[in-house]
């Protein structure tokens, strides 16, 4: 890899969950139901988080996994429609350095009692510090936290 | 089209100037210079333009081309190396509604006495009312305005 190199790649990922599209829409707008989710895993230690969850607002956590380095997630809102779709970018950090940069739509669509979840991820992979294969993996897996925050959320209520 | 379609779509468009990467990275960078040739083309009015060139700084501008509608693009930098690399990310609107939200990553390397410009689009099209052609032939434009601009500015220096 040269020392700027950028590589483009997308994917997408589909999944259904047993929560209507509101229910499913609130755990990405409401910033107290994401965060239980999307930013405090098991094993990670979230040093900040805000959440601006409006057209031109920002969402910007900073975490670090074990005694790693800090890093850091910096989203902007770009198109909002309520309990249908959110589109937004964001930058992966390490220290308060991009690697990488991205495009992502979000839509959710009724699919029977529940949601089609339907996640599309255009990215720019800067200087080789990440790849498209790895993203993957790890937005699966927070689909599958989503999941398990879902049924746990449905169980307390 | 469904009322909330999204088509995703990219492309990518290569470039030479006769101009070192740092002149062409300076007609992006300095608000003065982008707004001659990116905002106040012939043909179009513009009722405001703001740019805050860094990393998590918005330029926004709002414009009419002839007695049409009032559009707008609302940019944010994601990513800047300089003399070398930008990555933001833009939303077109119509009004204040979105049509468009994009990640576009622009690479500027050094080719003989100039440079080679390289843009990537990487753009998620709203709800029926854009499509990848028509982006991708006002890109060819602005870049061909560019070149118009710089020289004309140089023969000014």
């Amino acid at each position: 890899m040269s020392k700027h190199s950028v590589e483009h790649a997308s994917f997408i990922i589909e999944r259904h969950y047993d929560f209507s599209p509101t229910v499913v829409f609130k755990a990405f707008s409401d910033p107290a139901h994401k965060r239980k989710w999307f930013v405090d895993g098991e094993g990670w230690t979230t040093d900040s988080y805000e959440s601006d969850f409006r057209v031109g607002g920002f969402e910007r956590s900073r975490f670090r996994f074990g005694d790693g380095p800090p890093m850091g997630n910096d989203t902007v809102y770009l198109d909002i429609v309520p309990d249908r779709r959110i589109v937004f970018a964001y930058s992966m950090l390490m220290g308060d350095t991009p690697f990488s940069a991205s495009l992502a739509t979000i839509e959710f669509l009724p699919d029977g009692n529940g949601t089609k979840l339907t996640y599309t991820e255009q990215a720019a992979f800067l200087d080789g510090k990440d790849q498209v294969k790895d993203r993957e993996e790890g937005c699966r897996g927070l689909f599958e936290m989503l999941a398990t925050y879902l049924d746990s959320a449905a169980k307390q209520a």
